[in-house]
């Protein structure tokens, strides 16, 4: 039996200047570090030349890295209207740039993240990325919005490793990272 | 002298649940119909598939029609803040798959398309109708936000029209349309 191809998470944390990203391995219960950054528009730059710059990125990220699937924090209102509609922009072009190279998109909301990487939904967000960089086994901290991208990769990990468990994941166990 | 290829402009009227289009071409002085419609998104489907609709019906739109430049309405923020997330999501997506296909993206606010159109700021959205019908010589009233489209796509055409002419717009004359 050929081994399936081990699941590979792009998780995006969108943001009106700065979008950070994280892709991960899940290899059985383990989850893997691939790598993580940030995508960062240039202030005063037009609309259309800051969409551009993240559909871009986001664009050659996936077809560098092939992840399997992509999961996207699920933002909330900001109390400024013109800065909710901004991160609207972004948070649109980044998905636009998913959907457009054939990636199945979840999305998970800051509380589902915090719930999922620390275990309790009032965690304060350097507790998120100290679970991070415990996680992946990281040797140092990665920068702040990069972290939220691994927080929200890991966040699909560990919330479908039940059900993969469930449908066998032993198949996964057998594929390329072993 | 080669002719050169006569300015077709596609407009955009952004929203989160119908997004309006209208494609004009510009042949010196004059403003020809070329298509016009509304892409609409499910009610209820998931962000990413909502996004899905907008991006590939507007790639498609390029890929058939091939305008050469892009005109969206500038949105103002809704009082509704997630009302305002999502228009600003599809506003995204559609900047998205324009600057994906090399687009140049031009934004005008509703303000600039009435005073282009209509002549002042304060018309009312069915004297801008009426003037787009008047203009393009149409026979019948396109639906509202295909209208609309269309009004973006003048507004830029009309507002370009005394550079065309200083730089020369006789050339466009020459073009496939004569």
């Amino acid at each position: 039996m050929t081994p399936s191809r081990p699941t590979r998470i792009l998780g995006i944390d969108p943001g009106s200047r700065t979008t950070g990203f994280g892709i991960i391995d899940v290899v059985g219960r383990e989850q893997i570090y691939v790598v993580s950054g940030c995508i960062k528009t240039i202030k005063n730059d037009e609309l259309a030349g800051r969409i551009g710059i993240i559909v871009e990125n986001i664009s050659e990220l996936v077809a560098t890295y092939r992840p399997t699937v992509a999961a996207v924090e699920r933002v909330f209102v900001n109390v400024n209207p013109a800065a909710t509609l901004m991160l609207g922009q972004a948070r649109g072009a980044a998905i636009a740039a998913l959907v457009l190279r054939g990636l199945p998109v979840y999305e998970y909301t800051a509380l589902q993240v915090k719930q999922a990487v620390v275990g309790q939904g009032k965690a304060a967000k350097e507790q998120v990325q100290h679970m991070v960089v415990q996680m992946l086994k990281l040797s140092g901290t990665p920068q702040a919005d990069a972290a939220d991208g691994l927080a929200i990769a890991l966040t699909h990990a560990l919330r479908n490793q039940g059900l993969a468990a469930k449908l066998g994941s032993s198949q996964v166990k057998g594929g390329r990272f072993q």
